[in-house]
């Protein structure tokens, strides 16, 4: 009755706007990221789903290429649907220093900036802060660090992450957390996780007392954090999953833990997570991992390898990693994958790719990269279509028994990195 | 009757194969690069053509992109095509030394090499040798030079820069010659004139001595020398039309000498020339030199400019060059040109391309090369379709009424340049 009365006072152009702002309320009232869970493994935890997003659906178990500067290195936006890309990554820590966030805002977001119509997720930039910026000091909940182009200071809290991926407009935007490196002391783990959790808590209120800055929605995933400590993650899960947000991502895993410590914790966490919402898995990683993750339950990954080491000459197929610079490929005239329907390997040889690389051409960095982008999402495909055809752990035998998976240098990497940033830190 | 007499000898299968190969025969010995002149401008000498090749059909006045390694820097080859190229350069020299011909027969040429299915010119490696190898040394016929690469001895010939160019199976192949700096004494361009047209006759000897390495035919074009002497020229033209070639390019121009000197030996040139081969002046040029050169009977041009500038910001527009570089772009949301219809335009802002190169980001050179190929073929094709129309005096104002001339720094440029040449070979 309140509605009527309000109505029958009004000019007719008036009811319109009227109606359309409270429809527009019901929407934001009631969203919720919807997630579908289609297929569970039966002797596995791998699970099918799928996400519904204002730009689209996303088909889990999913690898997302990451764009850091807007634009996912060496592959124009077509490229990346041709190779079946169904969501991208941004970076906030990059994209609010450039092209920043007056330019942000003049484009209408991020997807008008880059002209991408597909759903992009944005990290928070706390990864980056604490292993790119210099010079971070953590007071209360403000950081402040400079960049690492020009020394600029500048502030990050769990408020400004938020209002940046405001701006930037993602569909799925990620609480500001602090990233663990590894190794990392167990005091210092606790400690580190009541902040992001602190943290984590002020991102929801902030970006729930706003409405999202352009017309479509804004999903938010919390970040599991506890370092390698298997009591301190399932506190984390609890925490959060009290809290209640839309996704639940991994965090402070990949950064150089031993592999199979990554693995089981990746199953308790995932195996505490409610089934109903995506898990996200962040930066994660080599494709061994990615079948691995998908096995313990992992929906959502991303990573730099595929376009990184695209540009160092490193391709991947499913029989492992091959690199096109070694002197064997010079006269093979077969394509990188025979199986495999990318442009690459549909236009062009080794042998010219070898060329390629060697001459430094911009095109060999682009068919390596659309190669491999090609290839890390076709994996997370047919995991998916092996759930939804039931033969998942057929699948991942297969995978294994085909794949030759690297030796593994990530601990004494990231015990040298941290030993070194320790030693920095002290001066 | 000699024929019967064979014929009735032989199986129906060998039957097949003398047939097979006479009509081979035939074909090369009668073969002659089809030309058609299609229309004169009335008051201009500029000209629309149909070149005919085994690999298709080239509408003059065209412009040629280059594609130095066996890739127009930063483009695919399907992006070529959109950019409805038509032929592309390859460089002998560069292509001797990398890939090699070995890998270069191995790949059955380049062509398959490189999997470009339409019509390729190769230059004769002379222009390199001259100008980017080291220690060079002309004795006789023999050039010996050291690679830029890694310095290793190399000797080329006539006969040696044809059998290159052979393995290649470009559609069309040019003559082995001398290319003349700027500046260049009379006495030093009369000698080397004799020299030039001393390999350009062995040339055609030795090219038309052999069959074709591949299953298509090549055509040979001749290079009219004699630096900025127009008696020279006139002498050249003589020469070579004597002898008789498929085409007949123009070389030593375009490397710094002032620019109405270029124009007016470009038309002396070409009021010299049958009026039924293509005519093609090597290495121009800036979109106006272009133009310049259309007006005056020029049928072929080629140019590193549209892609090399891409790489450094430069984009080119029927207004002039800008430089996306610019802080005026960081937050224009308009399309690098709004009437143009490449990728890059039709996709992008120019806030977005400016991002990309201050970011260093290969998409940003890729947009760039993409819109700049576009815009050299374009401005060719609308020359090309205003001749057809009997409008192209209307279309050489209307270009240079709205189109901003760069100032020319090239003669000071080639004076420094020839001069640290010079000192360098005292050394």
């Amino acid at each position: 009755m309140f509605m009527v009365d309000i109505l029958m006072c009004l000019h007719t152009d008036q009811h319109f706007k009227l109606l359309f702002t409270f429809t527009l309320s019901l929407v934001y009232l009631y969203y919720d990221m919807k997630f579908t869970l289609q297929k569970e493994s039966n002797t596995l935890s791998a699970r099918a789903g799928l996400i519904q997003t204002d730009h689209g659906q996303i088909e889990t178990p999913i690898f997302m290429p990451v764009g850091t500067h807007a634009t996912v290195k060496a592959l124009s936006n077509d490229e990346l649907k041709t190779a079946k890309a169904q969501i991208i990554l941004g970076n906030t820590y990059h994209l609010y220093l450039r092209p920043g966030m007056e330019v942000m805002k003049g484009a209408g977001g991020l997807h008008q900036f880059m002209n991408w119509d597909k759903p992009i997720l944005t990290d928070s930039g706390g990864f980056q802060v604490f292993s790119l910026a210099h010079l971070r000091k953590i007071e209360g909940d403000i950081t402040t660090f400079r960049s690492h182009i020009d020394g600029s200071l500048h502030q990050f809290s769990p408020e400004v992450s938020m209002e940046i991926q405001r701006t930037l407009g993602s569909d799925i935007v990620m609480v500001f957390d602090e990233c663990t490196p590894y190794p990392c002391d167990y005091e210092y783990a606790k400690n580190s996780l009541a902040v992001t959790h602190r943290w984590e808590k002020k991102s929801k209120d902030y970006l729930r007392s706003k409405d999202p800055m352009w017309d479509h929605t804004q999903a938010l995933f919390a970040i599991v954090q506890g370092s390698v400590y298997e009591d301190l993650r399932l506190e984390s899960v609890k925490f959060l999953t009290d809290e209640g947000f839309d996704g639940y991502a991994i965090g402070g895993l990949a950064v150089g833990e031993p592999k199979q410590m990554m693995y089981d914790l990746t199953q308790s966490v995932c195996d505490a997570l409610p089934k109903d919402k995506p898990r996200y898995l962040m930066g994660v990683g080599k494709p061994e991992d990615i079948i691995h993750s998908i096995a313990r339950g992992v929906d959502m990954m991303d990573c730099v390898l595929p376009t990184r080491n695209a540009r160092n000459g490193s391709v991947y197929t499913w029989d492992g990693k091959i690199n096109i610079k070694n002197q064997q490929y010079r006269n093979d005239f077969t394509p990188l994958d025979p199986t495999c329907d990318c442009y690459a390997c549909k236009n062009h040889t080794r042998a010219y790719m070898h060329h390629l690389y060697r001459q430094n051409e911009i095109l060999g960095m682009r068919l390596n990269s659309i190669h491999n982008i090609h290839f890390f999402i076709q994996l997370t495909r047919e995991a998916r279509k092996a759930l939804l055809e039931d033969r998942f752990p057929a699948f991942y035998k297969d995978f294994f028994d085909r794949y030759r998976v690297e030796e593994d240098h990530g601990e004494a990497n990231a015990i040298h990195r941290e030993n070194r940033r320790k030693k920095f830190e002290k001066k």
